[in-house]
């Protein structure tokens, strides 16, 4: 069986641990029966990892019950960035190992239901746990949204970039993400309605710049650069521009430009969003 | 001149200070020279305060810079229930005496941003301040959804019910309102996916329990009444059922028997969004 599931910007500033987008970036799980566990791994984060540890061996032997699989994973989607490579990888595998439940199966093992969220269902998603499950709806997304990606060239695992923020918050910070994702899913529904501040927080963006201090010239970068607003993409290192129609080739180029001149390694893309999520059994054509 | 602007319901649960739905119910002001200051009121709220300290005069003449004025209130909408009767009054009186920014005459003189802005401009809104400004967006609001308004026969002032809030929550609280106005968002922008979880609230609903402790059996029993999802109308006292087309009668029946059963005096109204908002010159016609 074959799967492919697109990346995935989440929190998307003040939406923390709850939005997500889903990008035209994929990655495929093949998974065909086989004498004894077998792992390849092409593209973006191949050969990390081509054993029983890789992400979707753990997926795929739990769905199976059994690990005498030949696991093929091929990614455009790069690893530890903020842009749901793990989650894509296991919603990928889940599926193709049969799993009536990809989402929950990712959610349980991989621990990102925001992003695995976005994988599964495409578009743009809110996620959240309820009674253990994972709950996803899928909220308005104006399709003529461009985005950029600005992927630096190094990791920041979300587990040190969770360490950073703070048990306790207050009561005034949390009314302030409240007020602005409601700006924020006002401007995504309709781009008309977009403005800079949409993507403010309080809650995870600022905690989490000592992690990558040039974050926050890089964001002014990409808004001067034309982006309608800019954020964090999900727990770093890349950033996100949400884009005018039509604009995309012109921010990506400001953020190519941004990189250079602040000494920053990496890489600027344009995308647009994916509509369609994870797609079982006819999806290696989807890889660019 | 003469204006009229709808009631609303703030909050929504989970959107605590940022979220207000326009109902229709309507309070009308009518502003003229005079010799003097003179307040009339009729409906709701009729003479409690027909002199400058009357929130319509404090608004009409700060607007006109002088209290030559005979203002006329007519009200539909409770006071002190939670229906944004202060907010529709100020945002109508504002409009009356000629102010070119209604919202920002409101939000500085009555203080409740949230409800002003669904009273301006109708429909489901998101408001927050932005640099000392109101800033509103309007959110998708599917037409067909119809609204029962569970309206107590007591009063509870906001500023008690604010002070009953904690000034800082934990982190995992403020994800959990994020993730339910995600849920809320899309079951409001269209009703078949609303579910009951989507009004849940751990920033301000449990803590007003104390304040109105029949509050938990009855959002209950709007719920088994048949709506699909329940939460506090702004502070309270008033509740609000959020209905399937075609339920809001039912629902109110046994909003109706529910208030009766549990000795709590009130009343219960079924009524729709209102989706135009403040109304300036053409009004009068719409009060019931």
């Amino acid at each position: 069986m074959i799967a492919s599931a697109p990346a995935s910007s989440a929190n998307l500033g003040p939406g923390f641990d709850t939005l997500a987008l889903a990008l035209e970036r994929y990655i495929e799980v093949e998974i065909e029966p086989a004498s004894h566990l077998i792992v390849r791994s092409e593209g973006e984060g191949a050969g990390l990892s081509d054993n029983a540890t890789h992400l979707a061996a753990k997926v795929a032997v739990d769905v199976a019950g059994h690990d005498r699989l030949a696991i093929t994973v091929r990614s455009e989607i790069p690893v530890a960035r903020g842009m749901g490579s793990s989650a894509a990888l296991a919603v990928a595998a889940a599926a193709a190992a049969g799993s009536p439940d990809p989402l929950g199966v990712a959610a349980r093992i991989d621990g990102h239901p925001d992003n695995a969220a976005a994988s599964v269902v495409g578009g743009l998603t809110s996620a959240c746990i309820i009674k253990g499950s994972v709950r996803v709806v899928r909220l308005p997304l104006d399709e003529r949204l461009e985005f950029v990606v600005m992927i630096p060239e190094r990791t920041l695992p979300t587990k040190s970039a969770r360490q950073a923020l703070p048990e306790q918050i207050g009561r005034e910070d949390a009314i302030f993400n409240l007020g602005r994702m409601g700006m924020l899913l006002a401007g995504l529904a309709d781009h008309r309605f977009l403005a800079k501040e949409a993507t403010q927080d309080r809650l995870h963006q600022n905690y989490r710049i000592p992690l990558f201090p040039e974050a926050p010239d890089l964001l002014a970068a990409l808004e001067a650069g034309g982006a309608l607003a800019a954020c964090w993409s999900g727990a770093g290192p890349s950033l996100l521009a949400i884009c005018e129609p039509g604009t995309s080739e012109k921010v990506r180029l400001a953020a190519q430009a941004a990189l250079e001149e602040m000494k920053v390694p990496g890489t600027a893309i344009a995308v647009k969003a994916d509509h369609r999520g994870l797609v079982v059994g006819e999806s290696a054509r989807r890889l660019h």
